[in-house]
């Protein structure tokens, strides 16, 4: 089991299939969200630090070569002093329940309010089968800061979930 | 004065330094914001259709070669079915006051809803310089869906500004 000490933080070039996979094994992403997240993996990879993206990678401990438990992408919000976007969090379906993502949020957290974060925001849908991930920000003491209604389709609305940082 | 008729859709070279000059002139953008409007204009250039982002240009009547007195960018919102963002609009100080803003907006909304979009978001700031673009969006029919605080820093909240296409 990966702890929270060793996320990798480094992005490597078999991180862009392990990160599609990843989105797409979770059954939480449409087709188009999981091209999405694979393509700011390599826009890290062709750009580095600049891409303004920032990886935690909890590897599959060597089970499976090239496959993640999971993983979260955060940077700062362009145009804003120390706003961070949670762009992406993802936990592997054979890994649910551990409390990985939870982990994983919070080293997020972390590594945001040293770089002097002060909120971080994290946006899902409204949908039933995004309970579980709607609970999730809850329990980890994030606020409903929006609701936009068919944001992403008729009947599937756009929640924004936020955190202040202390 | 340029009429809603005939704004420019086709996106040329000059345009990129036109925005750039644009946006900085209107005083309401900070240096960051004015490069990322450059920035959405050499988007289209480079991509075309593909980079997501449309454009109406109000040009300057040939006063001035290469100027604008205004414009706007909207784009359907990745991962949505039918929300688009108003990315920018901007219309410059010796034209403003005279119905150019909202003629470009109400042009902009015609066109997505052509496209069949249902609805339309505009971002902005909530301090106290930015209150005739609130005043504005209001004015044009959009509803505030959303305040998150000090988003964009200190006493600087970020307004979210929506309007249902019917």
């Amino acid at each position: 089991m990966t702890t929270g000490k060793d996320f990798r933080t480094e992005t490597r070039p078999d991180d862009v299939a392990a990160v599609r996979d990843l989105a797409a094994a979770t059954g939480y992403f449409s087709a188009s969200e999981v091209a999405i997240a694979a393509e700011l993996v390599e826009e890290r990879l062709q750009r580095g630090p600049a891409s303004g993206y920032e990886f935690l990678y909890a590897d599959d401990s060597g089970r499976i070569a090239g496959r993640l438990d999971g993983y979260a992408c955060y940077g700062l919000i362009p145009c804003t002093l120390s706003s961070y976007d949670l762009y992406w969090i993802a936990v592997h379906p054979d890994t649910q329940g551990a409390g990985l993502g939870r982990r994983l949020l919070e080293d997020c957290e972390r590594r945001i309010r040293a770089l002097g974060g002060t909120g971080v925001y994290a946006e899902t849908s409204g949908k039933a089968q995004y309970v579980s991930t709607r609970k999730f920000y809850e329990r980890c003491g994030y606020a409903t800061g929006a609701v936009f209604a068919d944001f992403y389709g008729p009947g599937d609305d756009k929640y924004v979930f936020v955190k202040k940082l202390g």
